[in-house]
């Protein structure tokens, strides 16, 4: 069984922040947005932590093995050096869905995302040492057969990118309401899933549904481990396998 | 009639380089990414230009007032920065997607985007200075209506993301397929759409496609000028005024 | 006759702010301040000025050839995107020395740097387009004559750190007392200097000083163009000409 | 007595790839290097270390608690994020110039810093964790009295700065002669020494030094601990204690 640690990123009060005292300059808020993601991605990774970038705003971590200390530090460390500030809730469960679900209430409970009084809350219990085993954590690493002899060498590029979208469309849902995972979009034709204990049928029936609901063919390779970063280089290895013998569905 | 200048930017071999010799760190690639992608925000962003992230291995920028120095200057200035560096595909038409249609095939006739050989092209014909007008941009700015309330603080945090994604699919394919407009998620609950000519009527279209298609509302801001970041501050405001005025599609 | 508009960047009541309410972690701060640097190097360069890093929480920029827009755009730039803001002061003058004194005052006649209700002081006057020549920015670039064979790869590094500090810091009191030149560290065993106009004569006696003061060998290229970058990069090729002449002072 | 490991971080062959195939603009190179600085702080600052940027492509970092294989793990982040490389020479000595000595003497003995072949070198034992002791670091954090309201509001910026490099200079020299201890300027009026076993006596005597040698006037908080963040957080809030109580030389 998973026991995966999910914590969620919030930036306190953004949407009125963006507009306040009057609209602010795209360029600055992608720049600040991918910077602090850029910089959210090695304060985890460098704990072994995973985060996807989700909607920029809200992001999502995989964060076994990070204690509360560990997030207190990340939130002091944002305040340090970016305009806005992010609230962090944290939970773990089987269910990397249910994890999120509860993680979101504790946020919810403590005021709206525009609150403005409603900053810097860290709430939840993070993963006690001793409960912790070397499968809490399953990462499966999706990739498109072929994307760049298929799309991005014939299509227009923004035609290769719908395809791509489709598929991501049509797998996050699959697999949120199929297998209660979580999956996301992280560049190229790659979306990594944080899945519950699913067997190999269970990623074949993924892949085969996104083969017939919008005809983009994908393979996947699967690792298991303590932390979300063990787990998905193992996922990724496990890729590299498939594509050398030309299999669908990999474990490591 | 509208003018849009389109530039490709393609990394170079970028998939095999990031599983050579063996499988990179995640979170490098991300910080990577989301970083190149800040980094060309800013430098095209500083010559009044826009950046979407759209794959981050792929990224298309609206570019009018570029000329062909400016963009061998930013490619040089990634090659001095990353471990990594781009090809650029640049034209113009009254189509968004005609343009980026021709800068694709700019750099498909070059080569394969996994050609090793291939590296740092930079092809096509910047708009000359007399022939720019201040009509050839038209940028609209749509978000969802009330999603802090709606989505954000009602669920949990994967589902506010999937219904905003949906809203996003539906939007993308209808403005590609009845416009030749190009859409790109921004963060939050923001996309943001490269526009041939469209009028109110065809905003309100799009918007009512949306609801019918998926059941989120959106609302629109539209703005209209000589570059990408001056119509896009435009279509801000025109939002804000949607915003105040419980309007849907707003023109300034 | 040369005319070089300096630019003093200043944080706003940093000193207090980092103390405050008790004082944050080094790292975080030593992070912000590079970047700040970073980005600022960008926001600058890519309008053709330099920046120099000097005590960080005070910096200083040729500018010639930016607005007072282009400042105004850079300051709110910042303000988007950091914790802090910055005020300028912009003076141009034969004498760099002298620009930077009367920019020094427009910021503390303003108040003082660590006066909290004094933040985003912008003030000065930019040189006016029409007022611009060719020769308007002299750019020195010195190095210590083969720095790596007898320092890098035979002192500890320390030692080799003390030598090349002593050799800034005495032509850095030399260029500013004799010429009114301001001199800057830039990294490895480089200084810049933003001189008068400065003949080879004038050169060689202060490469002469430094040995004779503290033991240390330089050599120097000199640049002259309209904008800082153009005299930087002449500067640069011009120090190329002495490594391969074996010569002390070459000017481009 | 204290136990401190140093590591040196050289930047791979930098000298020559700065100017082939010609020289590089220089707002990329200082862009190039600050932002490494900020990623080797963030790096090792999440292990408890800190790093100086010295000279930008030698920098000197406090490692007490990075084992072996967090220096390769820093070492491969940098590869897979930027256009060079570093090699990582560690040693550990009561006295921190010796340490930082025979570290050199690791990446001396593995080539020339500019040779392009010596790459990616990492040499040197990590301090054991059974022989770690809570004393192993000591951090002095020295700043000036009253530089904002001495030389920032009064003086042309430029020669606050003169004064505050001098008042380094001197430091540096005499920490490194009489103590074997290693000084570096952080920005500001702030230089951070890593020191050997001393008393208040002894830093009082190098405080009296640097006034008399070039009227400066420092003051200095003082603090030891297992790791290089905690004795520098030590040596903060002692600092502060210097400003409340008005003294010169405080440890915690």
């Amino acid at each position: 069984m998973t026991n995966t640690q999910i914590t969620l990123i919030q930036i306190d009060n953004y949407g009125p922040w963006t507009v306040t005292p009057e609209p602010r300059r795209e360029v600055d808020l992608q720049t600040l947005q991918s910077r602090l993601y850029a910089d959210l991605s090695q304060l985890f990774g460098n704990r072994e932590g995973y985060v996807f970038f989700t909607r920029f705003d809200n992001m999502i971590a995989v964060t076994n093995g990070l204690d509360a200390d560990d997030h207190a530090l990340i939130q002091e460390s944002v305040s340090n050096r970016y305009p806005v500030t992010i609230s962090l809730g944290v939970e773990t469960d089987a269910s990397p869905a249910n994890a999120l679900g509860t993680a979101t209430e504790h946020l919810q409970e403590a005021g709206s995302a525009q609150d403005a009084a409603r900053t810097e809350v860290l709430r939840g219990d993070p993963l006690a040492e001793a409960d912790r085993t070397d499968e809490d954590v399953q990462i499966a690493h999706f990739d498109v057969n072929d994307a760049t002899g298929k799309y991005t060498d014939q299509l227009n590029e923004y035609d290769s990118f719908i395809q791509i979208e489709q598929g991501y469309a049509s797998l996050m849902k699959h697999m949120r309401e199929e297998h209660d995972g979580l999956s996301f979009f992280v560049g190229g034709d790659n979306i990594i899933a944080v899945c519950p204990a699913m067997d190999g049928d269970a990623y074949q029936s993924a892949i085969d549904h996104v083969r017939e609901d919008v005809g983009v063919d994908l393979k996947v390779g699967v690792g298991r481990a303590r932390t979300a970063q063990a787990a998905g280089m193992d996922a990724k290895h496990a890729l590299e396998t498939c594509r050398h013998e030309e299999t669908t569905v990999e474990f490591r």
